[in-house]
């Protein structure tokens, strides 16, 4: 018989999964429970950090994403850890000091980290340079990253120059990020066969999402093709826009010649543990449902809906056809960048500003940036009417050289802020939460005390308010005043308003 | 390039979609409005009718079930409608005899039906020869079927050998039927490359449905193996216990050399109905989870929540663990059918009555013949104690003959005993109403003047039931007795008890 290759596995319940599924609200006190099961299951790598976690653990969680980090290096001794790092942005939405990056990246490995899956929005390598570095620097794994999207400047022979130019940069692996389910099977078979044709000895790891349905074909196609780790998520937190199953990508492969070596009653605990958490997030929940419209019109869920509550807080839900409709223009006239974060928000932000003020009447601050390249280069030819508008309404020059070229070491000043701020405990993690999300992290520090806040909800609980909220519109409950009844007094029947007592 | 080889697509939306997702509940007067695009769309087929929609028709909408089939003929007229055909059970739960079969199948094609997917749940191809000789006569596209399963005793030989059988009776095409989600993607490749082999020029359709959630990458196998049709459901109907997405399908296929030539506008009509239509019957949806546990368990989804509520009824939900480790057992002492219906009722229903009472303590009347061979053949041995218990039970004899060859002509009998009952209109589909679901049938002539039903439900209709069904509990609402309120009462305040007016 032919002989199996072992294909690797990287689990992302604890990070991209509810990130996709439940607006990243899932609190490490209902992930601990997996914990045991997920370390011996026999992943390749587990996603536990970075992404939007750290911004929602401060923002909604009241949790201290450093002390997350380590919980998961002392619940999952045998694992390694993995995180979703924005290149030269870090965690936050702008682009830091050399410095800063350095230091946070000491920091997460110090803590815990063990895999960098680092990529830049624009797929411009210069950007994730100093953080691959830094990892190199502290014996972790690098790992680059190609953002698949899809565009007339887009083609396998460009992405195989990323590719090289990231084995260049010195990277342990690389990543085929599909952040919106638009890689489709032959396609995923022909950029994977190529770039290890380029580098048979270059680990290819591959990330899909599942919104658009295809993407588990497109993992088989990936493997065929030689990619040797892919990304799933457990069932019971799969599927819509999160991830394929873990348990299907297994039993998939089953006489392929390829093996996934997974262990199937750990994988039935870890399904059962989060089967059961995840009701308490129904209020987070996207709707769940296969969408293929993104093929045409490129853009990933969660922009749809951010966008849609833009144009809601503008009085102006019914122009979200408009801005579906502007968004591929305004990609166009930036040059074609892939849509992720942050270029996802800026380029619909952009779109949504198109369509209520006219045409580029106003640019935001960050589309502004984008088109004069201080988010760093794009593939394609930015408009130049555009870049005039930029222009005028910045004041700014376009630059090309590598945007952090431009700023200036800034831990000591981030430090001395940070140490001015009540609650502050004196750490460089705390500097580096400071330094991400300068906004949030004084109240942070602030209700730190007060310990994690688990926002999800007993669906008993959520049924009740519902009720509750139900009939005090319907008026059908007590809470209304001066409801007409008839009422026994003392043994006479009275017609009369009541109040609750 | 290469060429590009054209695969046909069957839209089960309103038919076996349905049925797996929402309890085959769904009113024709809820699918019409997506029968132009459906009939336009460019599917190979329509599969429409038969399965459980005639039964569920009859016993839940008061609707005729040839009154719905003579619709979709009117409203889909370039479209080849499909209906699945239970064999010699036709779409009741015994064997009929050879006229009413007979009957059955002209009157099915005289109302509009054009494609007949025949299968026999013991793939004892003797189960489906007359009715596709029947079909054959009247000139209509018989399909035979073999359903998927894994045994000891099932390999892909075997299936072959079942295909030839059915070649050799004079099918014009052969589906798969993948009713449990267990055709992983290899044994899909080998499968149908196999009968590909054997007989070159032979259709080949596959059946999957989307449960464990590998099988759209079984679908896609299957493509390259040479299957020339494959099933799928429009998204919004698509997935968990159904099918995979038409759309995602057609997307898969880009680039790999097959084309799925369907109008993606139309696509997007057709999805944009049922995505409005599904909310109303929330009522009835399966919860909408990958499992692959079916692996191991060889237990479909139905069947366990089947299984589920007769151990309820019992007052023994707490067995439910012991039944799923004794199926397996029932199915290897009957030979190693395959698990559809009738077959996966008779073995579940057999395995709960083992738990409950004691091992083949009880046999049911189903059960009793299905070993002692009134369902006809399998592949495995039959326990030879459980058949000595089978007819000390019922005083039968086991038999080896087609079962059918005990069934005397019974047209005449059953159209008397249907011109007997109120209601009855006094057509050879009424006669066969009654000879499908004599106990059903009845009520529903008699109620049938009063018109389809649809039980379907705006979603805000089904909240305010469970707001006032939760207040009632609650005690929040005025429907409850006795609540203790402070009344004022010509100025006086007075504590009271209150009883609604």
């Amino acid at each position: 018989m032919e002989t199996t290759r072992s294909i690797g596995v990287t689990e992302v319940a604890l990070r991209d999964a509810h990130q996709s599924l439940m607006a990243t609200r899932m609190a490490l006190s209902d992930m601990v429970g997996a914990c045991a099961d997920i370390d011996q299951a026999g992943f390749w790598s587990v996603e536990c950090w970075g992404g939007a976690t750290f911004d929602a653990c401060i923002r909604f969680l009241n949790e201290d994403p450093w002390e997350r980090l380590r919980t998961f290096r002392t619940l999952l001794p045998n694992s390694r850890l993995q995180m979703l790092l924005r290149g030269q942005n870090l965690l936050g939405y702008r682009h830091y000091g050399d410095d800063v990056v350095d230091h946070f990246v000491e920091k997460a490995a110090e803590n815990g980290m063990d895999v960098f899956r680092t990529f830049d929005a624009l797929n411009d390598t210069r950007n994730v340079e100093r953080a691959i570095a830094a990892v190199k620097r502290v014996g972790k794994h690098a790992q680059g990253t190609l953002c698949y999207t899809t565009s007339p400047e887009h083609d396998i022979d460009v992405f195989v120059r990323q590719a090289t130019e990231l084995r260049d940069i010195g990277v342990d692996s690389i990543a085929v990020k599909d952040m919106a389910a638009l890689l489709k099977p032959q396609v995923a078979y022909d950029l994977v066969k190529a770039i290890k044709d380029e580098m048979p000895q270059m680990q290819v790891n591959v990330h899909c999402h599942a919104t658009t349905g295809v993407t588990l074909v497109s993992l088989m196609k990936a493997v065929e093709a030689g990619a040797d780790v892919c990304d799933t998520a457990i069932s019971s937190m799969s599927l819509g826009p999160g991830h394929n199953p873990t348990e299907s990508f297994q039993e998939m492969l089953e006489g392929t010649g390829y093996v996934a070596d997974l262990d199937k009653v750990r994988l039935a605990d870890i399904k059962r543990h989060f089967a059961e958490v995840k009701p308490r997030y129904q209020q987070f929940m996207s709707s769940y449902t296969v969408e293929t419209e993104i093929f045409d019109s490129q853009i990933p869920g969660g922009m749809i809906s951010n966008m849609e509550s833009q144009l809601k807080a503008q009085g102006a839900g019914d122009k979200m056809r408009e801005v579906l409709e502007e968004v591929p223009r305004v990609r166009k006239d930036a040059g074609y960048s892939p849509l992720v974060t942050p270029s996802s928000q800026i380029v619909g932000t952009q779109a949504v500003f198109n369509v209520l003020m006219g045409r580029y009447q106003i640019l935001t601050a960050e589309f502004a940036d984008l088109v004069l390249g201080y988010y760093g280069s794009v593939l394609g030819e930015i408009d130049p009417d555009v870049v005039e508008k930029a222009k005028a309404q910045t004041g700014k020059e376009p630059i090309t050289v590598r945007p952090a070229d431009l700023i200036d070491n800034e831990w000591d000043q981030l430090a001395a802020d940070a140490a001015a701020l009540p609650g502050f405990d004196g750490s460089d993690e705390d500097v580096l939460t400071y330094a991400m999300f300068p906004k949030v992290a004084p109240g942070f520090f602030a209700t730190r005390p007060e310990g994690p806040k688990n926002v999800g909800k007993d669906p008993a609980e959520v049924e009740a308010e519902r009720v509750a909220a139900a009939a005090k519109d319907a008026g059908t409950g007590p809470v209304r005043t001066s409801i007409k009844y008839e009422v026994t007094v003392n043994g006479r029947k009275h017609s009369v308003a009541v109040d609750p007592a």
